[in-house]
């Protein structure tokens, strides 16, 4: 199980090469500011866990439970998602001080123990937090990017796997199909959505063994790719065409060819290096292009080495980018909503999304799962996202 | 196969009661004018079988090819859809004589027979047409609904099942699940989208005897349906509230009770009969509120009678209501669209829509077909759509 | 005076080019369907001449008063504005019994004569349809604009001076200023924004004997006019870089050279032609451009011929565009609107708008005033609106 | 002449109550960041200053130009203005360092003395630096109001009077107009758009001696301002429907009655103080409900006392509200602006905005004159705006 103390320091860590500035802007609707994740994920923990469990708790500030709830309508009005970068105070260090007042509630009562549904809950707010220092990476990333500075990030504070040490280069894996079993069961912690396990019917497939590169996308944009409506969905194409979409979000053509900005400012695109912050669309136009198609979510799941596996950097399963699908993002049949508020943790967004698969070079070390779904709308490029093809 | 001149007419025959005021507005995008539905449908003909396979044949207009062209990239240029409604000339009469010059050229080129790839595009532009029947009226409905004074369109040129005789009573239908074959295979036509025939694992279910019906809808308005945000999809709730939506589409308070506005005119609620005009957010909250879920549309495909089978009007199945599955409109596995710019027809749909199976009462009689797939997206409510449960 | 019939009746041969679809369509907010202007004018002599004054009269049909109220808050609620293109039903033919059902009960009353109130209205009235008149001119002008197929409108039912002859050729008029009396005053029939007759202080002033034509519009594009900030409002700047735009309203390039709609279909630009369809903050670009300004409407009014003085249409003070001036629309001083309903005809609008004076080819004969006042916001193209220089 | 350092003092003693994530958001177009504003008045000096008159001055930064440029188009690109608060480096204390590098180079041009012309762009950059003193206080009050715990700013650093001793109670100040005066002649500072002074024309009037408070507002509303149309200018209208006004900007209804956001946070509206933040719509539509209108600003300028008079206090013609009148803003007669880059000064807004006059407790004190013009558009609230009436 994860730790407590480990889970809340990293939140802060990622949070340290951000100013007070920079932990207030809200690019975009999608996007939540720095603060706003520090202190909605410490949040979680006070209204979920210390509420009903620690009669003596005193909350840090009456009205940050309408600031910082992000979607739980069961418990309560709250602010507007697109108003988010509005809010200028509480400021960061404010924050800061509300997330040790939680941090100091929480370890107290987690020495004092609790039943098992405390401990699923401490382990659920856990994740979330995960999830969260995720979106706060990729979400100042895309405040960065806006500014004409081309500001730099930084380093994550953990080791991300080189792009040419990703490559697998043995082609595809192929698989005979039939009825798999696909989804989580069992002992270690998953979300609600990779439940309940169940069978899937596949047909014989393959899936490549490495992902699509920076190299292959260049190839695509050469070929037309964006210019090409035969091979978009209807939908992306009336996207491509008002977005003005010519190459991945971030890239911008130089006259020394393609550079991008990253998490350490503007670099040349690297050929070898995953290609990222690709929508859908993209994906599924790029995989027609090549003569492929996206995997089912089932596939991906059948042929994926484990993520603990140490052999699953070949190929770039996990840590480079998360993994389009062609699987809308539905519930599995039998699907049960956790009871409560946190019921509404996954079940609600099971609609014009389409799941992603893998994990990403921003994903916290130890959160990837085999069985894992993420989501995105099919219009998505902030996400660190790119594709493998199957066939 | 269908017949050219008895689809053709039927076209006219829905056509009539609209004048040509009625027959030139577009009240919405997704609504096309009447007058652009005849002259569309015709265009098909003149483009994929005329140009191909009748030298001698003169097109009506040069730039009918550009203002008729729904959406077929590969064909070229055209008007943006969401102009349709500012143009004003060719009149409806005009179209009308654009329609006279194809079915001369046309029912001359099926005299003179053809080869089976001929037959087959005439095969589809003849079912492309009752599609464009269906969205004829439903639009129209649309447009008309729009005018205070409430005008009505008037009866269909054919019989409509009575409410109350599509009742079946008979609760619901079992299935004990397991492989399961789906989709279109053999001789008769259907599109591409229903093939290939393919296997699919079922857990047991049960599908309801009935659709629901208004009497049931009025329940679910009574039971605080459309303000208890833990019924919906959180982009369904979104809607709910940013359109303020507290009925069907159609459906408006008087001081004597509900009264919807239909083709006919504004007329009483009947409790009896199907509800219709929902989108698939409100069909899933509905289910949700009910205790059950939507089917799959392979559930559905299991326990449907034949479209043609003379019971099959008894629970609704076919003539009432479109009915919403929980399963986004995806391919079949294997599937491959049909070579040409035709091969546009279905395939580019697929992302953002949901399925729906059965057929209507603006469904042309004998274009429904078990294995049909319509499909929308989950916001949509100018359709005749409604819902059967299961479980 | 006006006569009733005659003014009745040009709405009608107006309106005869125009099919019934033509009369349908609303291109955009600004503009209303032929139709709807047919109806509205009608309903102003019902609302405002038969209801109070004509005991016996029964309305046409009850809900047209909703439908064809175009502003007026005092006589009820109204069918909003960007909603009347909607409107299918009534149709041409019906909006043309409506018509004759009004004339019949207006000329009985109008033979039974009436005290000065009613007289009054009934002059308002017909100088109201006659602004009605020229809004349907250029309202279906825009609306066949649209269409791809550049279709004509054809002649108007009265003589249009050729541009040439309008030229007058005498450079400058010049005056020395002082106190000068500006409005109207006495008994022809003017509008309530004419009045009251008042004293202003000018400057001395010269204003431009001709228009600003076609070919100098051309020398102010080819001398980038459309691509130079400075010689923009800032409001305009946005307005030219948000549209795009490159030209008047109406001109597109062509290899040729330019090209532009006209009532009477696509026609090379006359560069002897007096410019038309230029808003007022490119009229405004274009007198800085030239080293001059438009001119104060007072010093206008100081200079221009009468309306009905022979020679009038040399030096198109009357006849081709309507004349932009420096002056934004506000009230004389004293000024007091009619007291009832009609007091919202011209007062209420008095804020963002510019002033222009004399007339245009579109203003039916007869109407043209010296001391009228039109008025336009300054992003407004669809009028026929050119210009003269001051300085 | 205003000081250097005193001015410059003066904005960063504004900022000093705002923490570095209050100077980063903008709520709103209209409204900058604080430390956009603190670092655009300081590039006024860099560019027009120190760039022409300074060879040895070493720019701060190379792309500060592009981000803090406002509006002039003659020196070049510039960053969007509805994108400022997007930008979160450089951050609060970077634009300090800015600022002290300028200041450093400033201080320095000062003592060297220079010629007339820069004389008078330094005087002009410090009245540019006031005013955005102003904007910075009311951009500030308007991003923290849209904060849920309405954080206070404080206290400003200059006196300001108490609402009651400015009230005069001597009712209406008469004037027999004539011919009168108006604009700025002589040798103190003014902006272009003051002069050239000239003679207008005026009718006998009366202007009131008070302001209209916040009681004679309440009971405006009470007697159903908000909901009479026949008060309201038509635009005015369309506004107050479309955004829900019911009461001045930054008023909310409790059950101890109306409350106001004000720089100390929300506080009882007070009856005797002016009421602030209502639009010119609001304004006019006052002045009608009260039977009177607004003054044209030539009105207001002849019967206003001189801005430095110790009396001026009375009556609140400074230092409460800005007071809206009647006139759009245009140029006076022979307006000429300045040569160069900062003749954007003024000039190309004067459309589309109403003239307001006096000053307004945020404005600095030394800044106010009786010729002063200032200007907003007539929907526009965020500033300190209010009225007195004439008749």
């Amino acid at each position: 199980m994860l730790g407590y103390c480990d889970v809340r320091d990293m939140t802060e860590r990622l949070a340290a090469p951000l100013s007070p500035e920079d932990q207030t802007v809200q690019s975009m609707p999608d996007v939540s500011p720095t603060k706003w994740h520090r202190a909605h994920v410490t949040w979680f923990f006070e209204t979920f866990l210390l509420g009903p469990n620690d009669a003596g708790y005193k909350v840090f500030h009456e009205q940050f439970g309408y600031l910082f709830n992000s979607y739980y309508e069961a418990v309560g009005a709250r602010h507007p998602r697109p108003q988010r970068g509005l809010i200028t105070r509480p400021g960061a260090a404010e924050i800061g001080e509300y997330r040790a007042h939680v941090d100091s509630a929480m370890t107290a009562l987690i020495e004092r123990g609790g039943d098992a549904s405390l401990q699923e809950l401490l382990e659920l707010g856990l994740h979330h937090e995960q999830q969260h220092q995720e979106l706060l990476v990729m979400d100042a990333k895309h405040v960065l990017s806006l500014n004409p500075l081309l500001p730099a990030y930084g380093d994550l504070p953990w080791p991300v796997t080189r792009a040419q040490d990703a490559l697998d280069g043995s082609g595809w894996v192929g698989n005979d199909g039939g009825i798999v079993a696909t989804g989580h069961q069992g002992d270690g912690f998953a979300f609600d959505n990779e439940t309940p396990r169940h069978d899937v019917l596949l047909a014989p497939f393959e899936v490549a063994a490495d992902l699509v590169t920076n190299g292959d996308w260049a190839a695509f944009i050469d070929d037309g790719g964006y210019r090409r409506p035969e091979l978009w969905m209807s939908d992306g194409w009336y996207v491509v065409q008002g977005q003005g979409w010519d190459a991945p979000l971030y890239w911008y053509p130089t006259e020394d060819g393609w550079r991008q900005f990253t998490l350490q400012g503007s670099r040349p695109v690297d050929p070898a290096g995953a290609v990222s912050h690709v929508s859908w669309y993209e994906a599924d136009a790029y995989a027609r292009w090549a003569g492929a198609r996206l995997p089912l979510e089932a596939e991906w799941e059948a042929v994926a080495p484990l993520a603990d596996d140490p052999q699953a950097v070949r190929g770039g399963w996990y840590g480079q980018v998360w993994q389009w699908t062609a699987s809308p993002y539905v519930s599995y049949p039998g699907f049960v909503p956790a009871a409560g508020a946190v019921g509404e943790y996954n079940g609600k967004f099971m609609v014009n999304q389409q799941t992603l698969r893998g994990s990403a070079l921003a994903t916290p070390p130890g959160h990837a799962r085999r069985t894992y779904r993420n989501f995105f709308p099919p219009q998505s490029r902030w996400a660190f996202t790119g594709l493998r093809l199957a066939r």
